[in-house]
Formats: C-alpha cells, sequence, structure tokens
C-alpha cells in the first residue's frame, strides 16, 4: 500500500488519462487505435470497428430538476455517437448500462428509454445490450457505441497538416447559454415555486442543450463530396479545448478569427441578457456536439456551398502556438477554459 | 408525463429488462445478436464481434473497506470478460468509464489501473478507450468488453437440447462464503479495532471472492476438442439462477444432482462454520464466474477427462420443469435465489 496521496485534481481531466494510460502497449494485431481520440478502431478483417464510452453521473453531467427523463435518454445516445461521427464513422450499435436508487419508478425509466430509442431510430442504431443495477444514490448512465469504417476512411485528432483549414459545424455556444437559464429558473423556483417561467423566447439555446443532435449530416456529406478531413473532433467541452487538442495531438498552432466563430443570434442575445460575451460561450461552453475538423486547402471548394459549416481559422507550425485573432485585431493564445471552468 | 409510479424492486431484475427491451427492433444487418444472452453479436465481414457490458457501484457491487483497489480493477475485467467467454468467444478488448468523488487520490486510482492491467496482461485484452469523470459520492466502473468469434461458433443461451448434458466448470460457492468471511470481520472490526483477523484458513474462498478468474482455458478446451456446447452462461448470479436461464431461454426443463455439484473442501469447511448449507452456497451463491453449459451426450467422451469440468444433470422437456435430486432422494424445484436473497 502506497501511503502518500496526490489529489486526482492536481492533474485535470486530461492529465488523468495520460497518467493513466501512459503504459499501456496494445496486444492484439486488431487494436488499430486505443486510448486517446474521440473512439478507439478495432480490426474486423477488411472494415473497422470504432467504439467510444461515455459515463454519466446524476450531480454531475446533469440535473434531473430541469432535464426531462426523454432528454436525458435521448442526449446520453447524442453524446456517444457523436464521438463515432467524430471519427468519420457510422454508429451502428451501443450498449447501456444504468445504475438508479429506489427514488426512480418504472414509469421515469420508460421516459428514458423512450429518449434512447428515439435518438437510436433517428440514428439507425441498434441497442444490443447492457445492464441495469442499483445505486446507492442517483442516476448512472454508461453508453458504449460501436461504429463502423472503412480503413481508409478514419479520421483522427493527430492528421491535421500546417496549413489546412480549421472548420467547425452549426453554432457554438447555444447548449451554455441554456443551461444558464435553466439554472437561473431553477433558483427562482426554488426561492418562489409559485412563478412560471417564460423560457419561450429561449427555446432554441434550451433545446440545444436538452435535445442536442450529432451531425450525421456532415460526416454523409464528406462522404457524398469524398472530402476526407485530415482531422476531426467533437466539441464536447467548449471550442478552446477541442481546438488545443488538434494542435497537441498534430504537433501544430494556430490561428482563429473570432469573427469567424458561428454564433446563432438567439445565442448572441441569450448571451446579453446574463451580460456575458458571446465569444466565451462560444469557445468555452460545452456540450454543442458540433464537429471540428481540419482539411486542406485544396479541398476549400467542396464545401463553400455547405451553409452548415463555417471556416475559421487555419493550421500553422507548431512554435506559434495557439492564437486567436479577436475581431479588434489583436492577437491572444487560447486557453482551455472548458465547461467546468464556466461552471466554476 | 405520466403520473403513476410503478416500484421497480416490484418486476425484479429480468422482469425489467424484459420490460424495457421487449419492443426493440434491430435496425441493422450487423446486429446479429441483441439483448438478452451474455453478450451481444455484431457481424463483420466474416468473424463476429462479440460485446458485452456491466456497471459496478460501491457499496452495491463491492465494499472497499476490504476490497482492495488493485483487486477491485481485476475483478472488474473478468466479470466482463467472463461474458464474453460465455458466448465461446476471445475477448480482445475493452474500455473502461470511471466516476469516483474526491475522496479517491491518485494513488488508489493507480492500484485500480494496475488491476486492470493485470488481468488485460493475463488474458491477452487491449484497453482501448474509457472516461473518467467525478461522481457525487463513491466508486462507479463500467467496463465494455469485446472480443470475437467465428460465426459458426458462438454459443447462446437458447441453444440446449432435450437430453443434453448439464456441465459446470471448477467448484461452486467460494466466492460467497468468501464474502460471509469478510463482512464478519468488518463486522468485527467495526466493533473492535484492535483486533487482528485471522483469514490464512479461508484463503481460497476469499480469494475466490478478491481475484477471481475467467474461464479461458475452458473456451481453449472447446476449441482443442472440437468441442461446442449448445447453450452457455457464465455463473455469476448463482447456480440456480443461471440454470433457470437456460432453462427459460432453450424452452426446457432440468435435472440437477445436488450430489454432482463441485464443491471445494474449503468451502465445505468454510460453510460449516457458518452453520450453513454448503449445497445452498452453490446453488445461490453469486460471483463464481465458472461457464455453466450444456453438450449433446454423444459428446460426453471429449470432457469425462478433463478435471475442471462436472456434469451435474440434463435437460428435460420444458412440462417436467427445473428439479433439483437431492442428495436423499428428493425432488424439489429450483427457485431463482441468487446471490440478493442470501444478502438480505
Amino acid at each position: 500500500m502506497n501511503n502518500e496521496r496526490t489529489e486526482i485534481s492536481s492533474l485535470g481531466e486530461f492529465g488523468l488519462i495520460e497518467h493513466l494510460t501512459k503504459n499501456i502497449e496494445l496486444q492484439n494485431v486488431s487494436s488499430i487505435l486505443g486510448v486517446g481520440d474521440d473512439a478507439a478502431i478495432i480490426d474486423h478483417f477488411g472494415k473497422q470497428t470504432v467504439i467510444s464510452t461515455d459515463l454519466l453521473v446524476e450531480g454531475v453531467h446533469f440535473d434531473l430538476a430541469y432535464t426531462p427523463m426523454k432528454h436525458l435518454g435521448y442526449k446520453s445516445v447524442i453524446a456517444n455517437i457523436s464521438d463515432i461521427y467524430a471519427m468519420n464513422a457510422t454508429p451502428t450499435q451501443l450498449t447501456l448500462a444504468l445504475g438508479f436508487s429506489n427514488r426512480f419508478s418504472l414509469e421515469a425509466l420508460d421516459e428514458f428509454y423512450d429518449g434512447v430509442y428515439a435518438a437510436c431510430e433517428k440514428y439507425g442504431v441498434d441497442l444490443v445490450g447492457g445492464d441495469t443495477t442499483s445505486s446507492q444514490k442517483g442516476f448512472i448512465v454508461s453508453v458504449t457505441a460501436i461504429g463502423e469504417v472503412s480503413p481508409d476512411k478514419y479520421v483522427k485528432r493527430s492528421g491535421a497538416q500546417k496549413g489546412d483549414l480549421l472548420c467547425v459545424s452549426g453554432y457554438l455556444g447555444g447548449a451554455y447559454l441554456g443551461l444558464l437559464f435553466l439554472e437561473r429558473e431553477k433558483k427562482i423556483f426554488m426561492e418562489s415555486p409559485g412563478v412560471q417561467p417564460n423560457l419561450e423566447d429561449e427555446s432554441q439555446v434550451i433545446g440545444k442543450l436538452l435535445k442536442p443532435e450529432a451531425r450525421k449530416d456532415i460526416v454523409d456529406f464528406f462522404g457524398r463530396e469524398n472530402l476526407l478531413p485530415t482531422s476531426m473532433i467533437d466539441v464536447s467541452d467548449g471550442l478552446s479545448s477541442e481546438i488545443l487538442h488538434i494542435c497537441k495531438q498534430s504537433n501544430l498552432g494556430c490561428v482563429l478569427y473570432e469573427e469567424k466563430i458561428p454564433m446563432s443570434e438567439e445565442m448572441k442575445r441569450a448571451a446579453f441578457k446574463f451580460e456575458i460575451d458571446p465569444t466565451v460561450c462560444a469557445l468555452s461552453g460545452g456540450e454543442d456536439y458540433e464537429l471540428l475538423f481540419t482539411i486542406p486547402q485544396s479541398e476549400y471548394d467542396k464545401l463553400v456551398l455547405n451553409e452548415e459549416i463555417s471556416v475559421i481559422g487555419y493550421m500553422t507550425a507548431p512554435e506559434e502556438g495557439a492564437n486567436i485573432i479577436t475581431k479588434g485585431g489583436g492577437k491572444h493564445v487560447i486557453t482551455a477554459q472548458g465547461w467546468n471552468h464556466l461552471n466554476q
């Protein structure tokens, strides 16, 4: 028994994962890609299997005070298959393990599964296995998603090249604003249970939080256009954090233009209500499940007509670092101030 | 919102799983076998992928008062790959998702991973992915194991035929007795912290609980002997419960002989110390991770020389029910009084 005690918080999440997995040596020739990307890749005689897993814990990842069970079920699936799409793969199966205390009724579980099945049906994924167990406290969800991809089509975080264009799908920051509204309403409700919330104006950002979608359409578009990104990651922890993953794993720097970051009008309006900078929300808010990727400049023509994709910057030599050029023309180093940071 | 409330406990674990998964329609042709067996099967262009998942929650599945973290890591892997072996498949990869409160130090996590890696190395399995997150309370482990099998070799729970021999590997009941000893010592320690436990005589049953092994050797033996069981399941919830799964899913009855149930001398001695019937421990104690399977009578010659395998009964027509013939010659219906029952 080791008597030292190192606080896990001293490493941070990514430092912890690095620490725990640094000595892994893969033993099976079928293990093509292990820990360290959105998903792992396993060879199966020609096609490759992609696998990703997530653990969601009540009170840490979701608050059932304002998250309907059906939405939680839906989102649990989306969060995982988003990792599969981020490998440029197609999700096909998933397993679901649930833990719950006796606070939960069968009807509550049914609603959760309704959401799971709705997402499975929409994305053509089969729920093939799972485990249910009791927990001493709260609701625990573990989803593992399986997908498939041709060996020459999968996209890692590490393949970006100097000069590649940095692109992102959809709009960013919405889910974080949705969370702020719901947290505020919860607080009001706790203080004055009679007050009815009016969240209609915020339905877009709240929808982004409670019923996110995975960007199957973007991966389908890559297939149709025969466009292969050089690197890709899904935006679950905030744009800054994901950009830094691509820079680190591709050993590059980048330039990001603030004015190019896609933000919806609703999100910007919502940010102003909270008196926070929409750019900060877009950079640091998590759970948008958009795709961040790089492509060679020569492929620009293929995506210019897709309105769901924004070019937000380009990759540079590593010694130039990861920088953002603000609207005012200033240049700042990008730091990984993700979701957790904003929550503090 | 549905306002009815049905207590989940009114269904039981297996009733709950049936309820939640009864409407699943598999959408992908690659989804060969879904919910309802030890593992799911996914076709990958010739070979088939087997996948199984488990969720383990502190205070429900393990007590860290007497479970060293390294053992917990080892056992978390064993419990899952045992499900893969129970499909007559070979485990190849796994993903691991962990949740933990700030009560846990980095050193504690390192010990857990030491156990995970030890099991991975012993069984030739690669840890290829995972997730780490905080929890509000306690330690949560979710493991998903992947394996492979030829399409003509996988073994479901549902393939047993009337007249087949019912067989089991190793000895049963040991892990349950190990648990009783550790629970007793914990109680003594809580009451008189100075007392040093003497558990040396019980090292076999305690080892069975704290460092179980998966029966790779039995699956390897099947391969060498070209012996294909007609059905198989791993003994994680107790022999009775697993026998009833095979009977139900194969739509058969069975006869089990009490005198044939394999029990070690150490287990029997330990049971007598607690003044409980060793047969009850073997029937109802869980976590032995032995393999329970059926073979055609014509294959009997192939396994008669393997001392690790006991023939304990045979399968009958469904209308005869599932029965145990006691040493005294009495005949009783087998009931699913598993692990949880004994814990009450």
